[in-house]
């Protein structure tokens, strides 16, 4: 399976795409197709210290989309109009959203937009036949980063087709020690959305760092 | 310590008061005394099963306040309004709440008052120098209620006034192993309420049962 990672040259992009290619093709995109080739550069050479292959490859945003089977929004809530009105080709793709729309005020508050969620925004604006799923809210950009520790953590999926999202838990499962949750239809997703502003809460007023959730 | 429980007979305030009366003074109200006291005296019984000694009162709702420093309300949120506007006495109170507004549609979704927010709303309803702080919002009744098990699970606790906030969390920590986190400022609460429905979905879609949650 080939994942194409949109954004994959931000700090969270940059992590999933170290985790996730030992275990699949990854392709990672960038709106500088040379950056996203350095960071690959980088990522492999990281990863190959540690004795672990991988298959990752620096291509632009648009090629992730073509080349992906299932495509990972790692782009800030800001971005995501502009980025998905640059793109197209998304009609069978299975998408995965882990955009949590927030706003640092006095504190960090889930700010949704009109739709109730992110990953319902992005479905408004992707093609119709577009699976798509929200998942990987909540692991913080350190954490995917940090390869030689485990992620022990619960990964709340949701989605309203039954096909992508087994495949998104499957994705999930692969992943260190995550666990995949079903949570639910994709209208469910303001509920995971928001629990991204509350860990960022929790880290500050605790003097805790990159907080998770455990669902069990 | 006195903790009065309003709406005391209720499944999550009846498991509340089985754990807190062998730490604290509880005293449980209820619309009607009478069910206060049978609640009691069945679970001053239980509790001396196996060997702990409780402080355990039935009263009525009116009593638990009044004789409370701090003030529990386990009450559904489609029950408060009627609730707090038949009470008095709240001035000086520090006052818990637990509650969450959501609803069961298709899934269990958060649906909040126009205040944003459970914690917002009462603090609207109660007098100015109430302290209020949400806690205990994600703890399943049927966990309360297993007295023979350990509770250990993370409880984000948000409140504006840093004394309250400290004691609420103080109380939180003495419960078997419950952990409390400062989650920030009342206004938070909306996403520490939000984390209820989605647990419950969580519970439903992955055949899991009083499904609670680890921060860390």
């Amino acid at each position: 399976m080939r994942i194409g990672i949109v954004g994959g040259t931000g700090d969270i992009g940059e992590g999933m795409a170290m985790r996730l290619s030992p275990i699949f093709d990854v392709i990672v995109g960038s709106r500088e197709k040379e950056k996203a080739e350095a960071t690959c550069q980088l990522g492999s050479e990281t990863l190959k210290k540690r004795g672990l292959a991988c298959s990752l490859t620096g291509v632009s945003n648009q090629d992730a989309v073509d080349d992906g089977d299932v495509v990972i929004l790692a782009i800030p809530f800001k971005h995501v109009i502009t980025t998905l009105e640059s793109l197209h080709g998304f009609e069978d793709k299975i998408v995965i959203s882990p955009v949590n729309p927030m706003e640092k005020r006095d504190h960090f508050m889930f700010i949704p937009p009109p739709e109730g969620s992110a990953a319902l925004m992005i479905r408004g604006l992707l093609p119709k036949m577009a699976r798509i799923c929200s998942a990987f809210n909540t692991i913080a950009a350190n954490r995917w980063k940090a390869i030689d520790e485990e992620l022990v953590y619960s990964v709340p999926v949701c989605g309203d087709d039954a096909d992508a999202k087994r495949i998104v838990m499957e994705i999930v499962n692969k992943i260190s020690q995550l666990q995949a949750l079903d949570a639910g239809p994709l209208a469910a997703s303001s509920m995971v959305e928001s629990l991204t502003p509350l860990l960022l809460n929790i880290a500050r007023y605790n003097k805790m760092r990159d907080v998770g959730i455990q669902i069990r």
